[in-house]
């Protein structure tokens, strides 16, 4: 039988390095052995499952955070990489959160020496502004995070990717099972790039699961284990009804705003965050579009049991959901037809060949301080310490046609609006109004969107009158004091350095 | 603000190579224009498409077969690359039909001088066998064709792929609109793996266009066209219901040694193909499920109306559709939640993480010619002439738990059982049983399913005696007289080279 193959590559030359046909299964053994058809991605144990997706050190690592303050994969992945005495790892996960403490003696310890995050919070993100790092922290926004994967800076070797269930393939959804997280929108880009993916998975349903959000061709390995989240602690800090006055006020400032930006017709779409602010502006925007019989296309980026409930309403017709901030939102991704996941290439990478972001009428951002020349800082706070998160703030205000940032003039006697943010996020060419509970300002690269609020009979003030009110109010702020050694990286959404964050000076 | 990245890159040198950020919109120019922001991938015609795709002489283009005998897409895209001077290029569609008779001129011209399909029909099938093209034709399987993409050995260039809708994104499905193909099972691959990708639709419809089975992430430009298929001619060829005795007999006589198999159990899993035996055996079985209480957990691969009957009466739970058989079932695909369409990678890519057909109990192939040693034959035909198509044929049959061949005895006076077949596609070790309408036979490699078909009263033969019944009704075939020029290569799920077809000689 293997004339034909010689008789092949003389006829045609180039096509010498095909190889003659051996047996059915000899490159899918598998399928000689009915046991190992079924189980050859499933793992007893993490360790197992480390082992076999073969790490070493100085390797990358990577993890979803669509649990949020819930999450129950990072800290116990690191911990088990600490006790097989894993080095010189590189953590690129998502972001991180207050539940991520557990990380600073992993780092302390050499096992983590380089972190990709879009953000941090509580004792970890205190203590690498305050030096625990030898390396800076490189910080991402959402859609610049799959450009830093795309442009190959960012090389996952392996990815762990908790889910509540998952079939024997590696079907995987984080919305249906026991602890649900919604969308896997993180959790689809690591799935796509990453050398090697390790599924945890609380539950093993039978093939085929549906929906597969993560799809077996991308699944390598797979772990049961006995819960890889709380869904309740997803929308930990995150208010869903505020009845603080200056939120309310600045939600029905911003409400007012949109409704005569211009961008306020039939057929408008948006993207709103988990803030209180945001969350009651979505309730009051809700009343405008049933008095003037406006509906959205579609909302976008992270979704809120807010903007669920406009969804259920017939207000907007189609839900965009990268993230899921809570349960309520994590059930409608489960039965809503129109409740789609969408990865966060999708979402908002610039490189990608097209992103969502870049269809929104209106966005409503928060920040932790923006100066007068509308930049944005959403990473530290006002003594200097990194607590926040770049997230899809510079993504969306890029690409939305309205870019609203809403911020109480000052917290707790500290200024919000500024003269200069301590770290720059979003460059102020990308935010057109600045809504606070002491007035609206316009940028003024947007006279056409001044001139219609005011034409509405809206008060607009410059932003710099808003900065004088802020410091009348407070007193200018004493500088913080930095050292001069660089612990953090703030990269712009195209991978560029946008700003750094210095190590804070220790109290005397 | 530039002293930062210096200070940067003097604390660590090994980031020196990142840039500054310069303007929110350095990378995504379109952001800053309206227009180019909703427009920048419509393209005004096919030509400018092919302009803006960087197409040059040489390089490889590709397509999908979704619309079967209804395709527009494949013949107009060649004429006008023919039109526009385009030379030597490599024609990757997934399979090729009678209706793409009009690419013989092209390939006469050297528009096209090398081919992959999974098949080839008509006119174009029976010049590529007389010797029309310096170069033989890579026929594929459907899971080896992803395979060969994976591999780099097929490279694609530009995919230009049909759809009856999309977004100005590209966001396209072929389950809504006017043509409707259903699965884009086969466009998937395409557009994942393809370089550039051209859409061709129908209908421009507002974003975001739901489902997303080709994504915006993976298209480059758009092009609106009157029509790409027509969806009547999807199921040309393909009998929907038989009334011809034979066809009949050998669907009841399939539909018993599935009962009996071993295999026929509550939560089973079948595929079954568009011939006529085939969908009269779905019926067959359907009376027995309903009778013995035995549910099917999924269906896969090509799906019937006869199928989709089955999953809406509850039989079959989930039906994991790689293409759409006929109007049917597209309009299914659309309704069924369950009704799941997949990508030919997830479906039988021997080389993918996991593939569908790996968890297949039951299949139902069909065959032009099958051995004494079980190889199987569905190319070429009892002249040597090309006129099949691999398919998922040696895909499936690798994988199923119980690969039946239906079949019958004799053609035409012509056997079907034969001594060696004329071309190998799938290897005898794959099949498991042959059903024809004048008996039985299992591959001696499975006595344990012979065994349970004969206590079950079943009369079992040797495929010998088969064969030996088959020449005594028709006679010893006189053997095809073919030239030593190797006209096709037969490749393997695996890409190894199974078998080659030669020349066939000219009449004298």
């Amino acid at each position: 039988m293997s004339d034909f193959l010689d008789n092949l590559q003389t006829q045609y030359r180039h096509l010498g390095q095909l190889a003659q046909f051996s047996h059915a299964c000899s490159t899918t053994p598998w399928l000689a052995d009915n046991l190992a058809k079924h189980q050859r991605k499933l793992c007893d144990s993490l360790e197992q499952a480390i082992e076999r997706s073969g790490l070493r050190d100085g390797m990358t690592i990577s993890f979803h955070h669509a649990f949020r303050e819930g999450d129950m994969v990072i800290n116990r992945v690191v911990e088990t990489l600490a006790r097989l005495g894993f080095k010189n790892l590189t953590l690129a996960s998502s972001s991180l959160m207050t539940c991520n403490d557990a990380l600073i003696e992993p780092i302390r310890a050499g096992v983590i020496s380089r972190i990709y995050t879009s953000g941090m919070r509580g004792k970890l993100a205190d203590a690498i502004s305050h030096g625990l790092m030898e390396e800076p922290v490189q910080i991402h926004s959402h859609g610049g995070r799959v450009k830093l994967l795309q442009d190959g800076e960012l090389k996952i070797d392996v990815a762990f990717l908790g889910v509540p269930c998952s079939d024997e393939f590696g079907n995987a959804n984080g919305s249906h099972g026991q602890s649900c997280c919604g969308s896997l929108g993180y959790a689809m880009v690591d799935a796509r790039f990453a050398r090697k993916v390790v599924l945890l998975t609380e539950a093993l349903v039978p093939f085929p699961n549906l929906p597969a959000s993560l799809v077996q061709d991308q699944v390598d390995y797979i772990v049961k284990v006995d819960q890889v989240g709380d869904p309740a602690k997803i929308s930990v800090g995150a208010a869903r009804v505020t009845s603080n006055p200056r939120e309310l006020m600045i939600a029905r400032s911003a409400a007012e705003v949109i409704e005569h930006s211009g961008y306020f017709v039939d057929g408008f779409s948006l993207q709103t965050g988990s803030g209180a602010s945001s969350t009651a502006c979505t309730r009051f925007m809700a009343e405008k579009m049933e008095r003037r019989h406006i509906k959205a296309r579609f909302a976008l980026g992270g979704i809120t049991g807010s903007i669920v409930d406009l969804h259920e309403k017939g207000l907007i017709d189609i839900l965009l959901d990268t993230q899921s901030f809570d349960s309520q939102s994590a059930e409608s991704l489960q039965h809503n037809p129109r409740h789609i996941e969408i990865s966060t290439n999708v979402y908002a990478n610039p490189a990608a060949k097209a992103a969502c972001c870049d269809q929104l009428d209106i966005v409503i951002l928060s920040a932790l301080e923006i100066d007068v020349n509308f930049n944005v800082n959403v990473i530290t706070g006002s003594d200097g310490v990194m607590r926040g998160a770049s997230g899809g703030h510079c993504d969306v205000a890029a690409a939305a046609n309205l870019t609203i940032v809403v911020a109480p003039l000052t917290r707790s006697r500290i200024p919000t609006v500024v003269r200069q943010v301590t770290t720059r996020v979003t460059p102020g060419e990308s935010v057109d109004v600045l809504v606070t509970d002491q007035g609206i300002a316009v940028n003024p690269a947007r006279p056409e969107v001044r001139r219609r609020l005011e034409e509405a009979g809206l008060e607009v003030l410059d932003i710099e009158q808003l900065y004088q009110r802020a410091v009348a109010l407070t007193g200018e702020p004493r500088p913080i004091e930095f050292t001069s050694r660089i612990v953090g990286v703030v990269r712009y959404r195209d991978g560029s350095v946008i700003d750094v964050v210095r190590q804070v000076k220790e109290d005397d």
